[in-house]
């Protein structure tokens, strides 16, 4: 060894024994997956936090690449962009469609101006860690810092000397919906109420956020602004503020429009610190108070931050990992950062929600969560959070099941109370079916059995979860034309695969009940794929009513999220292979397993594998179906995590959807991975690292810790060569989850 | 005599029994003043009452003359327009800028619409009475019925069968303000607040209106609407409902936002009646709540109806006429009925209101009146309620003094407790002077003399009242360019001559007040219009800065309202004669008494006077200032009556500005005038009509009736020939308010 190789390995001794110094939460790095269309952001927020607090820069100036009003824009962040107009409170992380970022906190110097247009600024020194972010604003020279609990918010601002403002925008956000009110409580405290909703377009699933914000410092003066409606005409001649933000200086009553606005002004010294406190709820302003008072009597900034760190820590700590580089650990814990975002808590401290799609005020004792994206989840989140977080899977299973039992559905694409009616299929069941199978049964299961009896079996014009489900259960299948009239919005054949996986899930969720002709029943139905298989493309194929194929047919037409017939966001071939419950099936309609491996294999080698569109992530895990040919899972696992998720900001390789993109990295990266939803297992493949050991909740799993170790000579070796579980050799790449707890210790050769 | 003579006899002594079974209440023909410009109403309400029901017909159609923004337009209604879009609740009477108007109720049919384009309706058999009004809607067929207590409305609509929608319409309204809220709060109850202000354009003067609303009969289907904000780009792309009324059918919390409204929706049987009640509060939608609880508890339509009709007789039965045509009773009654609209009530009933400028809530136990538009009234409705409704004036005047309490200042253009600065002088001095003097003293003149003191004499930069009195003090008079840099806002000469006037007003308060020294102070300064007077125009004529008067000068310019400098609203021909303690000095500076007279008169020949214009309405009494002469003063007051005052739609000469107009017809009907505010004298005329009694409150005038009786031998004699008070000769035709009320019988004979 010659001395600069001594050196070097001292470094890189030294490094690693620094590295090993830090924390999981040190690992996160919150600017991941915030450029890349992964709409997640750095800002401050707690696991399954109500509040988030974020940097808003997506309107306002053409400094900004993406601008949410001149394109489609569902995020309130984007890294590239430069202008920033603010903070909003409440926010989604890797969700597709625009909504919440609103109730904008902005701080300014000099004269008031309270058009965004001109008061926002450019920033520099932005830092970002797990429940706190900051940024300094060039324009002003302010420092902001802001800092989250469950339900509230804190901003500390740092201002040079003079005239400084703080403004509340309750006009402007990220939400298509519009509409609000503000009430001056006292000097430093308002209220009010802003419109939310209308997700995805979805004209009816509005619901309000209601705000209660306070500064610790008096100010000099506070007011309202409005924005004046635009007159055109003689009438604009007299109305001096006609079109434009109209301050409303000596007024301090209620103030209700499209665009108002609330702020406070102040003469500081060089360097003066003054606080913003927001409390929210979805119940109230009262409770929005409540929520306030309770998470932050007697807090510091300091406190709340470091309390912030601390329920983060908890969260990420239930996974150790050793060895593998510094750039994965980063990934690794920061989308286990991702995944424990959503869903969120709804309930105030008080415990009331807003009860689903009813308008009324629901009680809970335990966690009520909102923001299920279920079409996204059901296929990994929710096998993530039953495998480190169970106590969370099971109140989010409860509150689904509230929702049942508000509503008369279980939710689809929920949102604070109302269902958003995004993407198709009955994801419940494959949700809650699955929870249960891997042995989380501390919920209402006959009040979820009914549910999905419910929607799996109702006549199509009573059913809100399948609309379209008469033909699906006289023929098999979905034919075209008969969910939508135009091809663009036809979905059929996504609608149907989803029915069908949901249906399996039932059908093993009966079994295990013990309703065996039910679990028949279910089961006959999930076959019901192979009417879509067209020999001639290859591919699944779009049914026409007459049970013709469509055709013409251009199985990669859909590709990149664009519209194709019968496909909802995506190609044919990004659903064919998406049958995880009948692999081997699927693979004698396509002529055997040589011709199903050599097709799957193909998508990956022609780019036809979308890494972001849910439909088909599961795919490099079906190789592992057929043995032999496991090592193209492991290949291409590996490749897949290689070149699409890093440590960068673009390190996300599209939306995250609710954490859905992150979890694949998670069970990716850990060796495992849940192919099939309602089936209790994991299909092996080649760990990131070389020891992982999960510190399973003892409540649910008393045997205690997983520890999965994989044994290498090089870090390059991705092929596996032999695995024990517990001990004693393993022969199959599938696993049943509580084999694999059980076992305790799953050792992987190279 | 011939037969048909006989007959004709018969006939016009049956007519006249006919018509003296009538009661005062039944002359009053709302309908009168609701077109050329007085912008009077229709609608349903009590006297000084909070709450008016107005049909609103001046926006959505082409089939309206008068579209509130296609020009300057300040009433809810006018006669001659066509398209009904439903009842405003809370307007003004005759008040020229825009403001109020808003709450607009709606009875449709079929189709849900709320677009008021689409729903508004033209319509038949108004009719209107006092305290009711109704009207039929062609395009439905509906007839619509109203009527109010002080603070609430109730409307019946009678649909035909099928589907009835009732539409609350928050957003639209004649108010320049805009934005609401409104809150479900059961099927058959909704509460809210809308913003209102900005009157004449004061940017600041702003205030909520609060609301609940009930109908009795449970809707179907209920639910909101907003109007979207129009995105353009590729957003509106996106939602259907863009730049549209949207319909929020399933959502049942708030909603906020500048257009808003609700709906509730019937499936009615033919001729089946839905009633509508709506409680306001200025404080709080809690106090509309109880408003409409405590004065509609129990009370069916019938009964509020008959209870307004009741409320309005005792008022209008306060003055008897006999003799006279059915044409003059029917003015001068309604007449009396608009000027007994405002000021009006402003407090709940639980006794709170909201303080003038300060923004909290006063509570009394008197009346606390609102709507002082007292450049207007301080000139002949202040004397008319001194006279007729001596309670309602000693409460109007503790009002305006309690505002002097609460904000520093008098009001003098108050709204709902906001100063709204239209037009000019101190007002509020010859209004509470003249009631003081006159005999009403139940008041704090101590805190009024304060008050007084304060805006006669705070230098410019310190008074709001008078913000260009510094040259005013030091020089005598205002000259350009003090007030408003650009010409065509310098009102300097009015704004001196409401100084004047005020300051002659409160010399004679001081003087009544024992203060010797104030009293020749302020009575020297009202001397100094003199410095106005122009020999070369024969004219007041603006004066420069440096002493000179304006040059070139057009002594018409002004006339109809239009700008001209130094005049506010008029030309130099509206103000020259505006000094009404001082006519015989002002007769001097013009050359004598005849030059006076004749310069005067020739303002009427030539048509420079204008009998809607305060400045000049007194004119015609000043003739009688010089002996000999006071057959002018007879001569041009019959002719104005006949002329300008009709029992027509156009039946008064333009804005009635809170009364002013109709308390100019009551009195001069009457035949006396009070023509110098602050002096506690009438200047006497031609009654209309052979015997008035005035059943004065006894409380306040111990001795009780006072009759005019007129002896004529033919119903076109105007000229007086003698006339004798209380049994004695009288030589004068100026006579002191108490004198008059102790020789209670006053006989003129022509």
């Amino acid at each position: 060894m010659k001395l600069n190789n001594i050196f070097l390995s001292f470094l890189l001794t030294l490094r690693a024994s620094m590295a090993s110094a830090q924390q999981p939460v040190d690992y996160v790095d919150p600017f991941i997956g915030t450029t890349n269309f992964s709409v997640c952001n750095p800002g401050a927020v707690l696991p399954h936090g109500l509040m988030s607090v974020v940097p808003f820069n997506v309107m306002g100036s053409d400094l900004n690449q993406y601008d949410k009003d001149g394109r489609w824009w569902s995020a309130p962040y984007e890294y590239n962009n430069k202008f920033f107009t603010g903070f909003a409170h409440v926010t989604m992380s890797g969700v597709g469609c625009p909504e919440l970022g609103t109730l904008l906190t902005m701080p300014t110097t000099g004269r008031l101006d309270v058009d965004y247009r001109n008061y926002g600024s450019e920033y520099r020194d932005e830092q970002a860690t797990p429940g706190y972010y900051a940024l300094t604003l060039k324009k002003y020279g302010v420092r902001a810092e802001t800092s989250a609990t469950l339900r509230s918010a804190i901003e500390r601002y740092t201002f040079p000397k003079g005239r400084a403002n703080i403004l509340l925008n309750v006009g402007d956000g990220l939400s298509n919906e519009s509409g609000g009110m503000v009430r001056r409580v006292s000097d430093t405290e308002i209220e009010g109420f802003r419109l939310l909703g209308t997700f995805c377009y979805n004209a009816q699933a509005v619901f309000p956020i209601y705000f209660v914000m306070r500064v610790n410092k008096r100010p000099q003066t506070a007011g309202y602004w409005k924005k004046q409606p635009k007159f055109t005409g003689v009438k604009a001649q007299w109305d001096k503020d006609n079109g434009r933000y109209k301050l409303y200086e000596s007024y301090n009553r209620e103030m209700a429009g499209n665009e108002v606005g609330y702020y406070f002004s102040y003469d500081c010294q060089e360097g003066e610190q003054i606080e913003v406190r927001m409390g929210v709820s979805f119940v109230s302003t009262a409770n929005a108070r409540e929520n306030l008072d309770a998470e932050q009597q007697g807090l510091s900034f300091a406190d709340i931050r470091q309390k912030a760190r601390q329920t983060w820590e908890e969260t990420l700590n239930r996974v150790t990992v050793e060895g593998g580089t510094e750039a994965q650990k980063r990934v690794f814990y920061t989308a286990l950062y991702h995944s424990q975002l959503h869903p969120n808590i709804l309930q105030d401290v008080n415990g009331q929600y807003p009860e689903m799609e009813n308008g009324r005020t629901g009680h809970t004792t335990g966690n009520r969560y909102t923001v299920f994206s279920l079409w996204d989840t059901y296929r990994n989140v929710a096998q993530l959070e039953t495998l480190l977080y169970p106590d969370r899977q099971l109140d989010m299973v409860r509150s689904m099941i509230a929702m049942y039992k508000e509503w008369g559905w279980m939710p689809k694409w929920e949102l604070f109370g109302r269902e958003t009616w995004t993407m198709e299929g009955d994801p419940a069941i494959p949700f809650i079916a699955d929870t249960y199978l891997r042995g989380l049964r501390d919920f209402d299961i006959t009040a979820a059995y009914e549910a999905f009896s419910r929607s799996a079996n109702l006549p199509g014009k009573d059913n809100k979860m399948r609309p379209d489900i008469d033909p699906y259960l006289s023929k098999g299948y979905v034919p075209m034309g008969v969910y939508a009239a135009d091809e663009s919005g036809d979905n059929s054949v996504s609608h149907a695969l989803e029915y069908y996986i949901a249906d399996y899930a039932l059908s093993r969720l009966a079994k295990a009940l013990g309703k065996e002709a039910d679990a028949r029943k279910y089961y006959a139905r999930s076959l019901g794929y192979k009417h879509y298989y067209s020999k001639e493309s290859g591919t699944l194929r779009p049914l026409m009513k007459d049970g013709s194929f469509l055709s013409p047919f251009n199985p990669e037409a859909g590709a990149d999220f664009s519209n194709a017939p019968g496909f909802h966001e995506g190609s044919a071939w990004n659903y064919t292979f998406c049958v995880p419950y009948d692999v081997k099936r699927l693979a004698r309609l396509m002529g055997g397993d040589r011709k199903f491996v050599n097709k799957l294999q193909m998508v990956f080698d022609k780019g036809l594998y979308d890494p972001a569109n849910e439909p088909d992530i599961a795919y490099p895990y079906l190789f592992s179906y057929f043995k032999g040919e496991e090592w193209r899972t492991q290949k291409e696992v590996s490749r897949l995590l290689a070149k699409y998720f890093t440590d960068k900001p673009d390190g996300i390789p599209g939306n995250d959807d609710c954490g859905t993109m992150s979890a694949w990295a998670i069970f990716s990266m850990m060796g495992l991975y849940p192919d099939c939803p309602g089936s209790p297992h994991y299909t092996l493949t080649t760990p990131t690292f070389d020891r992982i050991t999960l510190h399973l909740d003892k409540r649910y799993y008393p045997q205690g810790d997983l520890v999965i170790e994989t044994r290498r000579s090089a870090p390059d070796q991705v092929t596996i060569k032999k695995m024990t579980l517990g001990g004693k050799p393993l022969n199959s790449y599938r696993v049943n989850h509580n084999e694999l707890m059980k076992g305790k210790k799953l050792i992987i050769e190279m």
